[in-house]
């Protein structure tokens, strides 16, 4: 059969990141410890150059064991859908072998990332099986910032994943979320990254 | 360096769908023939048992060219992002090595998919670059037949696609795609098919 379509894609982490969180221990006691390694990671992923200033972890709530870290890797993968939230949650249902993380006989896990998940993502975390969220903030900053549009996510977010049994935690790991995506706009000002999906949006101004 | 950390994830399409859009031509001129493609794969689907009732094809539209095609794979891969629509732009954008569909040079391309994308694929379908998106419905028909939760998608949806340079075309192969979800709700009564994201939304009963 001779045809020209495409049958797998995939995307992988660069070998950084796991050396990144080997040296952090991969067991993480607090939420802060989780959130710095996150945007540890999403800060060192802007010099990378293999996607957004973006980085997740999904972490055991209990015992704070790292289960998977992923990176934005986009541009890297060349796949838009490879956002750090898809890559942590896709490589932690691998290592477990299942596609619910929410599976009976296995601990709770949160996913801990950088910033309010993008639409998208929003999404991918609801189906992920994750029961917490832990983010700096969900406010409009970060697209100020960096010109990244995050797409309609509803107002009440927070409400509709905790009818879905996910509760949300903000307020970690604020001023250096912020640093971190400031970096990426000067970085980006200086012509070394692409913001990539501000099309038509008026928000990459 | 020791780690159980995972590096690579990865999804596939099985033959047979490579099989039927060889077989359909891969070349599709008007939209309802497209959509019929996406239904029939979308059936298929339910007797795969790898995923889902959903299909998705990206397609040049000018000249029908079918670029990609995607059916649910979530079971299958051990992944909960791997919905028809992530599969099958995913693939497109691996087709044409580039993380946008829509990038200068390339022709512009339209995602058919069997009904409204969920949260996660709304958000997936808004930064891969398509500027078209057709389906047969939006209104809660599917979820009520099959249990599936589409998640919180804003009401005017159409209009912040719109907003971002994408059209969206309702109402094509409606009766079919209805069909296609009443099969596979008589499959899971059966005991034959998981619905594999309802947790706790009071949906899937």
């Amino acid at each position: 059969m001779s045809t020209a379509l495409r049958t797998r894609f995939q995307a992988e982490i660069p070998a950084w990141v796991v050396a990144e969180v080997s040296a952090a221990g991969e067991v993480l006691g607090g939420l802060e410890e989780r959130m710095a390694l996150a945007n540890r990671l999403a800060r060192l992923n802007v010099r990378d150059g293999g996607g957004g200033p973006f980085a997740a972890l999904v972490v055991e709530r209990d015992g704070g064991r790292v289960l998977s870290a992923g990176v934005n890797r986009v541009l890297a993968a060349n796949l838009s859908v490879a956002h750090a939230e898809v890559v942590a949650l896709s490589l932690a249902q691998q290592r477990r072998g299942t596609w619910d993380l929410g599976a009976r006989g296995f601990p709770a896990t949160e996913l801990v990332v950088n910033w309010r998940p993008c639409l998208q993502c929003c999404g991918a975390a609801l189906w992920a099986g994750v029961s917490h969220i832990v983010i700096p903030d969900d406010s409009g900053e970060m697209e100020r910032i960096t010109g990244f549009d995050e797409g309609p996510v509803v107002e009440d977010w927070i409400g509709q994943f905790a009818r879905r049994g996910i509760e949300v935690t903000r307020g970690v790991g604020l001023p250096e979320a912020l640093a971190v995506f400031r970096d990426y706009a000067e970085w980006v000002a200086r012509g070394h990254a692409v913001v990539y999906n501000a099309r038509g949006t008026g928000l990459n101004v």
